[in-house]
Order: structure tokens, then C-alpha cells, then sequence
């Protein structure tokens, strides 16, 4: 294919282009980078410009615009439609970067940035394989992009946007690049992922922080009151204690449990990798099991009382913690989320007083792998990887792929390509030249064989 | 008494020097302010050299200063020690204070500013008495003024200045102005004081901060851990479950508690008080008793993950606490730290690591009520406020009044006139000026009675 030369003959502007995204802050979930994530937006708009699409437009909405961008060749041809985000996760805490994470760098064949890989190196592959195909007049069907700028932030405004634009969205699969693969040996396909649901729990003591001496053992203290009612919500088997969190859950056959342990994987590799002794998790499950077919629990973030410098003997009036579980099919986000809520409004003792406020959810989602769109991405790996994918079931949430199912009618593919070791949500967060290379090619073998 | 006369003559300047004071950031606990903690050890210097006092000097310790002062009228008679401490708590979080915390205000006749009871308000009083007895040539006794600058963080150096100056601070009784009273209609005086055991705990998961969907369910969250942890440490009835813990806890007789029991205290107003539904604590034991005799443990600072605006899926490297218990007699705070540190470390699981670092600690200590130092604070009580006080037992911690036991063989006196309101150690910290000024009055009746 001519667009995989000129790909080749372009590959550093290709990469000073992502440098230039990589370098604007788009923060979607901090209020002070407000400004930074409407000029990403706007970088894109003009990239998309120049490359040849047409009906480029920043998209507004209550919160951050949507970049939207298309070229339509014949009605009559299949049309993808391109999903990705120019937003990226914070950056804290700064001082455990190498490098400034808004000051891409190549170490050692990789660029290390944040979003880097999440999503703005695997979303930018989808714009140069565009650039590419358009060049070199090997477009072989129409392609629409629907880039936003809240995916970190839960895609608040994503949902009323595509229900009033279905027309506009029309398309025949959407491709999304924000997964990854087991490895560079072993390409793979995302066939699943789980659901989200986040709350945030504020516990009330006294209505003033207090001396410890003077208060400590005479009324109760939120943070230790906190502790317990977070650890009742796991028992030691490692399984979720709240009344009815599995009454949705599909349990996979035998067949399907053997066939997701097939997947090359070492947990000693593992274990060293992240300087553990041992890994934790659901009893009765292995570890790919555990993050890939089980809903999990997780506190993503506690704090409560003097957290300075030095000691201070008191005994807050408040202790906070954010609260996310993972879910699998069927489990329903906003049904987990209530359940959750009201759980944890009961266990609170008398003695205290308790707030629950929950976050952006979404529904888990699972591919078949004879779709046609499964069926052209895997062609494509194989063509440009020289091995056939695995199909794979993430732990990784990306809740709006539920929303295309139900409003677009529309199946995803998880085309993503990046690697464990590229540390998204991380400090020193990176992605790999071979895998961005190597995946605007992936995608523009895709292409061609969806349009078939 | 002349002195009397005087108070009242001077008071407003006796404020105005108070304000001066108190406008001196002399936060112990953080480096930035090391210069201010300095300027306020020269301000009561200068003071000191002003009123009369001999000696004065600033004693260089290996961290804040220690001021001294004293005058010696007459070897035959008694002398008072009097220790106080400049330094003050942080006045974190700003925000929630209602003026500056450095620019101190009156409002409801009472003074607002980090200090103003703790222990700024109460250490002056000692030196405006001293003032008012030197200017009428009433000083009965002889006088020392030992005034430190790290009590706030443990006064780790003052142990080593109390044993290389044994002659130098040799005294029959130390006089203390750093706890409270029940209330201004029933005045008290603190006969026991809780010890501490401070320790700081850092549980360790994963080497880096992971993806909570990519890795959830197959590693320990250490968040999670270190709740289950925390929780552990103490049963539904309210007691501490460190084995050993209780081994050398006295208990109180029968009659003990009884006269405990008998100040005044009402449950309904205390409750009411911190706009709490329900007080908790050690099953079998009244709130008196849960804060006067018995051991006590609290977090006094949690943190962990992402704690920022929003909503960040992370399954952090790392969970913090800091966690101290308080004391009673015969519990000894070395060994206590050490039987701490060691169970938590026995407790911690195998997919984590722990890190525990103690902080200072000290040790409990209880006054005998037939004193010849209590009776003179009784009879100065009895005197200046017309009602005999009622010995109480403290909550908080002095811990150097065990070190004074021990190293100087001598007694304290523990006259503190604070009040619960005051808010020490919390946002809004205020002193009645009917306090100070009632204060600086019944110091001088005590170097009276003392003498005779």
C-alpha cells in the first residue's frame, strides 16, 4: 500500500506533531488547565484541516468541545467512525517524573509524556493513517472522527452528544485505540471491558478538628471510623461484601476461563515487575482472571486529619475517601452505584455522619469476535504484525462504548496498541515508537479490510 | 496585695504585649518558620530583661531555643520553677479560621489567634505576675523561668538541657500553665496526665502508582490494606487489640471513680457541644473516664492516592497514617511504641511492606493531691476564684512533667486556666481575657501561699 511508504517517508514529522500535542497540558480534571485542553482541541482542528478532511468543527458543550472531523468518498462504502480523546490524566505527583511530563522525550525507542500513549500517541496514529490514506488517494471508505476532551473526567457531555447527533455519527463499527496488547510479541484484540462505578465518602465526627488528648477515646474519630467501614466492604477472601454487588455477573464456562489462561503471562514477571511478594486478589480466581473477568473494589484515593510535616495530636472532624469498583456483564453501573451508596449510608455508625456523592459510571462491554469489524482488525494485525491477535478481556473501563451500543447501535473495536509498561496513569507514562508506528499502519491494513 | 492592684492598673498593656506575641508565627512543627520561632524567643528575652528578671539568656539547644530567666531574692526560700513553651500548632487549615490565625482580634471578650490559650496566654500570665510582684517588691519566693520552643513537636532537646543544668534548675516545685479547667463557675485542677506513643505508618503496594481497571483485583491496593490494618487495631467495644497493650494499665479504685465521676459534666451539652448524635468509646467506662483514665488510640492523619479534584482511577504505590495513643500510668511509652511498631509490622500481610517510624513520645504522671505545691494552687484558687477547685483528670499530654519527676526530682503543679472552648489545637483557637487576667491574679496568690 502507498500509504504504508509514505508513512516511512514521514515518520519524523509524524512524531514532531504528536511532540507538539504531547506539549499542551489538556488536563480535563483540573479547572486551572482549562485553557490548555481547548488548544489541543484546536491543534487537532487545524491538523484535521490540513490533511484533507472536511467539516472540521470544535464542537461545543456544557463542559470540554469535541473535535469532529470527516470525509465522506461514496454512500455507497462502509463507514468508520474514529473515537479517541485529546484530554489526559493529571500529572501529580510531578516530582516522581524523570522528565517533565509535558516535555515529551525518547528514551530508549520510547516516548515518555504524559499521554504519551493515553490517549494522545494512539489517537494521533488514527489522524496520520488519515493523512496517509488521503495522500495517497487510498481512502477505501468513509471515516468520521469524534475526538473529545473529557474521557479522564467520566465523558459527561459525550452521552447528550451523540444522542443528538446519530444522524451525523452514522457508521457501520467505531474504532477506538485506547487498550492494549499483551505484548510486541504477542499482539491482541480487547474483546472486553469491565464497568465503572466511583463515589466519593465523606465521614463526619465532630463538627470542629479536635485535640486528641482532650477528645481521643471519648467520641469517635472519622478517620478510624472511615478504616472500618472501608474494610468491611471486602471480606479476606478477597470478595466484595456488599449485598447484591454479584447478583448481575455472568460467570464464563469453563471453556471461556481456559481459553482467557491460554494467555502468555508470568506471574513472577509480573510480581517483579511491580516489586511485590505476592500478588493479592479474589480466592478461586487466577490473576487474569481477577482483572479481567471479576468485578473488583478499590479505594483510588483516602485522606483525613494533619497529613504534614511532623506530628499533630489531632482528632479531625472529617475523613474522606474515593471509592471505585470495576464491573463485568451484566452488572449496571447506575444500579452498582446506588447500591454502593445506600450500603455505605447503612453501615454508618450512629456516631457519625456520612456523605455519598458518586462519580461518572459506565456499563462493561464485550465483543464478539465474529463480528466484521473484529474480523478486519484481527486481518490487520496479522498483516502488519505477522501473527494472529488474541482476543483479550481488559480490567480497563471506557464507558462510552457502552453508550455507542445502545444509542448508535454500533459495535467498537479496541484497536489499541499499547503496553503495560507504558505506565498510563502513572508517573513517567510512555509509549513505545514501534507501537505508534506500527499502528497507524495496523490501522491503515484495516481499512482495507473492513471496506472489502 | 499590691500585685493585684497593679494587674489592674496595666491590663491593657498586659494585652498589648500579649498581641505582640501572638503575632509571631512560632510554628514549631515547620521548617519555614524557623526564623519566627527564634523572633519570639527574643521577644519574651527582651521582656524578661525589661520586668527585672536576672540572667536572662537565650539557650542555644540543636533545634529552637529554650528562654531562661530567673531572680533569686533569698537562698533560704522556696523556689518556683516555671516552665511554658512559646512555640505553637500549626494553624493549618487556613481557611477554616474565621480571622488570621497571626493577627490576634477580641471578639465576645475572648482573644482569637493560633497560641492565644496555647500556650502563649497562659505561659504570659506567669511573666505578668512576676512583673506585677517584682514592680511591688511582693516577690515571696524565688523565681526560675524555663521557656521552650518545641513542645508543640515533642520537646525532644529539652530532656538533654533539664540534665545538663540539674543546679541550674533546681527548684521545690514547677508551675505549669498549659491544661484547662471544667469550666469558669467550677474551676480544677489537673492532677493527671495521659502519655503519648506517636508513630507514623507508610504501607507500601506496587513499586509505582498502577491503572486501578489494568491491575484492580490482582494486587493489593495498599489503601485498602492499610484500612483493614487501622481497623484491626481496635475491637466493637472500643478497646486497643495490641496484645499487651493494657498489661501495666492501674486500674482505678472503686471510690476513684466515683469522685471522677462527680464533676460536673453533662453528656447532652457536650454532645451538643460537638454536633454529634452519639459520643463513643471503651465499652464500661463514662466519657469522664474514656478521656481522664483510660488508654485511648486515633488516627490523626490518613492519606493515600489521589486526593486532588475529581476523579483519578489509581491503585496508588503507597497509604500513610499517623497514629498515636494516650497513656496512663503505669504504662511506660518506649515500650509501648515498641510493642506498636511491632505489631503493626507482625499484622502486615504478605503482599505489602511496612514502614514504621516513631515519633516522640512521653510518659503518663499523676499529682498527689496532699502536695505542699497542690495545696498552694488550691488555697490560690480557692482565693482568686472563690471556689476550691476540683482535681481532674487530663486527657493530654505533657510529657516532660515525668522527665521533671525524674531528672529534677521535684513535683509540677499543674494550673492551667484554659477552657475546652478555646479550640486549642484546632481552627479558631481564642482565651477568655476574664481567664488571663483571673490567671496572671492567681499566680501571684500561689508564690504567696507557696512561701509561707
Amino acid at each position: 500500500m502507498k500509504s504504508i511508504q509514505y508513512l516511512e517517508e514521514n515518520k519524523q514529522r509524524f512524531l514532531d506533531e504528536l511532540f507538539d500535542l504531547l506539549r499542551i497540558p489538556s488536563v480535563s480534571a483540573d479547572s486551572k488547565f482549562k485553557g490548555d485542553v481547548r488548544k489541543a482541541a484546536e491543534y487537532l482542528k487545524a491538523n484535521f484541516e490540513k490533511i484533507g478532511a472536511d467539516n472540521v468543527e470544535i464542537c461545543e458543550t456544557p463542559g470540554h468541545p469535541i473535535v469532529y472531523a470527516e470525509k465522506i468518498i461514496d454512500a455507497a462504502k462502509p463507514t468508520v467512525l474514529v473515537y479517541g480523546h485529546y484530554d489526559v490524566q493529571p500529572a501529580d505527583p510531578y516530582e516522581l517524573w524523570d522528565s517533565p511530563p509535558f516535555e515529551p522525550v525518547i528514551k530508549d525507542e520510547r516516548i515518555y509524556a504524559r499521554g504519551a500513549c493515553d490517549d494522545k500517541g494512539q489517537m494521533y496514529m488514527h489522524v496520520k493513517a488519515f493523512e496517509a490514506m488521503v495522500a495517497c488517494n487510498e481512502l477505501p471508505c468513509n471515516i468520521k472522527f469524534m475526538i473529545e476532551g473529557e474521557e479522564e473526567v467520566g465523558s459527561d457531555n459525550l452521552g447528550d452528544f451523540v444522542k443528538a447527533n446519530t444522524e451525523k455519527l452514522k457508521s457501520d463499527v467505531i474504532l477506538i485505540s485506547d487498550t492494549s496488547i499483551i505484548s510486541n510479541e504477542h499482539p491482541s484484540i480487547t474483546v472486553g471491558l469491565k464497568g465503572l462505578s466511583y463515589l466519593e465518602v465523606e465521614v463526619t465526627g465532630p463538627n470542629r478538628d479536635l485535640h486528641s488528648g482532650v477528645y481521643g477515646g471519648g467520641v469517635a474519630n472519622p478517620i478510624n471510623t472511615l478504616c472500618t467501614m472501608i474494610s468491611s466492604l471486602m471480606d479476606e477472601t478477597g470478595k466484595v461484601t456488599i449485598p447484591g454487588f454479584y447478583d448481575k455477573v455472568v460467570e464464563l464456562t469453563q471453556a471461556e476461563r481456559e481459553d482467557l489462561n491460554k494467555a502468555p503471562f508470568s506471574l513472577d514477571a509480573y510480581k517483579k515487575d511491580l516489586g511485590i511478594e505476592a500478588v493479592k486478589g479474589e480466592d478461586g480466581y487466577t490473576t487474569l482472571e481477577r482483572v479481567g473477568i471479576r468485578p473488583t473494589l478499590d479505594v483510588n484515593g483516602i485522606w483525613g486529619g494533619y497529613i504534614g510535616e511532623g506530628a499533630k495530636t489531632v482528632l479531625p472532624s472529617k475523613a474522606y475517601a474515593k471509592i471505585s469498583t470495576r464491573l463485568v456483564p451484566n452488572q449496571e453501573h447506575t444500579e452498582i452505584t446506588e447500591l454502593i451508596k445506600n450500603h455505605i449510608e447503612s453501615i454508618a455508625p450512629d456516631y457519625v455522619k456520612v456523605k455519598v456523592t458518586p462519580h461518572h459510571g459506565g456499563n462493561p462491554a464485550v465483543t464478539p469476535t465474529d463480528a466484521k469489524g473484529y474480523k478486519a482488525a484481527s486481518e490487520a494485525i496479522e498483516k502488519a504484525w505477522g501473527k494472529i491477535p488474541i482476543p483479550t478481556r481488559d480490567g480497563g473501563s471506557i464507558p462510552i462504548v457502552a453508550l455507542f451500543s445502545e444509542v448508535l447501535k454500533v459495535d467498537t473495536v479496541l484497536l489499541g496498541m499499547g503496553l503495560d509498561e507504558d505506565a498510563i496513569h502513572s508517573p513517567n507514562e510512555s509509549y513505545g515508537l514501534f507501537n505508534y508506528y506500527k499502528g497507524i499502519e495496523t490501522i491503515a491494513w484495516f481499512h482495507q479490510y473492513f471496506s472489502k
